[in-house]
């Protein structure tokens, strides 16, 4: 039997391991499995574009686990009450195709993408960065927020958003965070003086959050609302003015801030920084991007983390996805009237 | 919630419909949407491969429903008391991504298998066949065999395997089918002055099990287990002298017994007989081949078929696929401390 954690299950898991230790743990489920990228099945996701919205599938597998994840994305679910984006995951056996896991990935899919952009923090943003610019306060931000926190350790943040009670819940929520939290009254207010720029805003077109007047010497944007075709945050001259880091660079041409410039515009792929295969960041002055867009081997990453962590717990619930027969080769046994 | 409908809810489903009776109405599934093939989105499936076999996805769309199934392939599960082949697939509502149903489809694989091979086989048979071959007796053969009987009235089969034990079965299970069940002695046996031959057989390798010796005028080849790459069952010769119809030309190219033959060899797609597009059977000494893979759009008729028969039943558990949150934009409070 597969094991299924429904959001629920997840939540309490994450509640009580502690979303910061959880953060932390799962960078570096993730930093370990973009180290052997080359052990990866590696391909851009399927995805079936409607008038409303869209439904992807992404699977990956390296030696011994194989992933997919389904998520969809339908703006105009919010109107209806439901959710703009959700997602499940199985988890498999390469060997035997046995599903070991099904997770409802909603909440996970928020943990692995602020978790994947500390983890190219890391890498890129200055030595004793403190303080963070958080544009855009919708469900993502405080994950980005702590993940930033706790892998970095920031210690301000400046957010802002177009809509004020999105600040004021992310300011509730982060109230016992320990964090400064300063309500900005601009974009540019937000950004100046920051070391690090994080935007996560929802409008799917092509805005131009971040300007390249905004930019000071030695500033890390981590870009991750512009991922998918039609829908940028960055100004082009502000990726002409920096050094790129993407996660895939097939899907995040497609999908990414760097849709808007020549396939040929210089790129790093951020496994080649994690393995030393290229450098990290250069000098202090340098200008860095993470466009983010979010790659399958962070879920297959969250996955295997998830599963760790309800090892020992009796949570979730067996699920039979792999029906068990007694002779595989007779179903027929199964109609007979 | 999402109706999650196990294999033992689906056997329920089947076997109190009739076998029949399913294949029946499938096959009408499957040849309403076949008949509507402009209007979905269609792609070749993705597959992950291993030494040990493979896991592959299988999306389509029209416009107002999305189907996935997962399904895998591993031969050696079968000495390990595992299923070699085991199939779950998700049907959603296109405008909002709301999953409605999750199924397994190990034995709605093999149901909409045969009931397509059905359709094409009413297309492509002399009028008045009766007497099919059936070379391979696993678990696809009964369904088959009921599929042709069904829709197309064959009433006597020659059943050949080259495992008795398998013949055996596949004898017993049809003892009460009214239909003349034979068991030959060989290949040739069972084909000889058969109106329609089907070959379903295992071995992934490239066999020629129908060799053009075997060949008569009108004869209708139903090649069912030359599905992946380095298995066919078909001698290329046996493909040279027939008019060969496939499900989808760039998947079949890949998968199907035309693997063996040079990728300008003529085919034709089933949509386009079943729409009038293109002719069926062009005279009674026309030697025609099905050469079957199976495509994305006879799961998705599969899981439209089984949500309607499941309907007016209490059958099946809810499973949340897709949560619902009291604020969309607040994932952080699932997990606050």
């Amino acid at each position: 039997m597969t094991l299924h954690l429904d959001i629920a299950a997840v939540s309490i898991l994450i509640r009580e391991n502690g979303v910061e230790a959880a953060l932390t743990q799962l960078a570096e489920y993730i930093e370990q499995d973009y180290r052997r990228w080359p052990e990866f099945e590696v391909s851009p996701r399927s995805a079936c574009h409607s008038p409303l919205g869209v439904l992807e599938l992404m699977p990956i597998a390296d030696h011994s686990l194989y992933s997919f994840k389904h998520v969809n994305g339908h703006p105009a679910n919010a109107a209806k009450g439901l959710l703009t984006v959700y997602a499940f995951g199985v988890l498999s056996d390469v060997a035997t195709g046995t599903p070991l896991l099904l997770a409802d990935m909603t909440l996970l899919t928020a943990l692995r993408t602020a978790a994947t952009a500390a983890v190219a923090g890391r890498a890129l943003t200055r030595k004793n960065s403190r303080v963070m610019a958080m544009i855009g306060c919708g469900s993502q931000a405080e994950f980005q927020i702590l993940a930033f926190k706790a892998l970095l350790g920031i210690a301000e943040v400046r957010v802002f958003d177009i809509a004020p009670a999105a600040m004021d819940k992310l300011t509730q929520n982060l109230a016992a965070s320990g964090l400064t939290i300063i309500a900005a009254a601009s974009v540019r207010e937000a950004v100046k003086g920051a070391d690090i720029v994080t935007t996560a805003t929802a409008a799917k077109t092509k805005q131009a959050v971040i300007t390249p007047d905004m930019l000071e010497p030695g500033m890390h944007i981590n870009g991750i609302g512009g991922d998918c075709p039609g829908k940028t945050e960055l100004h082009p001259d502000v990726l002409r003015a920096a050094r790129v880091v993407v996660e895939y660079e097939k899907q995040t041409r497609h999908e990414g801030d760097i849709q808007q410039l020549p396939a040929d515009f210089p790129v790093t792929e951020l496994w080649r920084i994690l393995t030393g295969v290229e450098p990290g960041r250069q000098g202090e002055g340098e200008i860095t991007v993470f466009d983010s867009v979010g790659f399958a081997i962070e879920d297959f990453s969250a996955l295997r983390f998830i599963r760790d962590l309800a090892k020992g717990h009796e949570i979730g619930r067996a699920i039979e996805l792999m029906p068990e027969l007694s002779d595989p080769r007779d179903l027929y046994r199964l109609v007979k009237a």
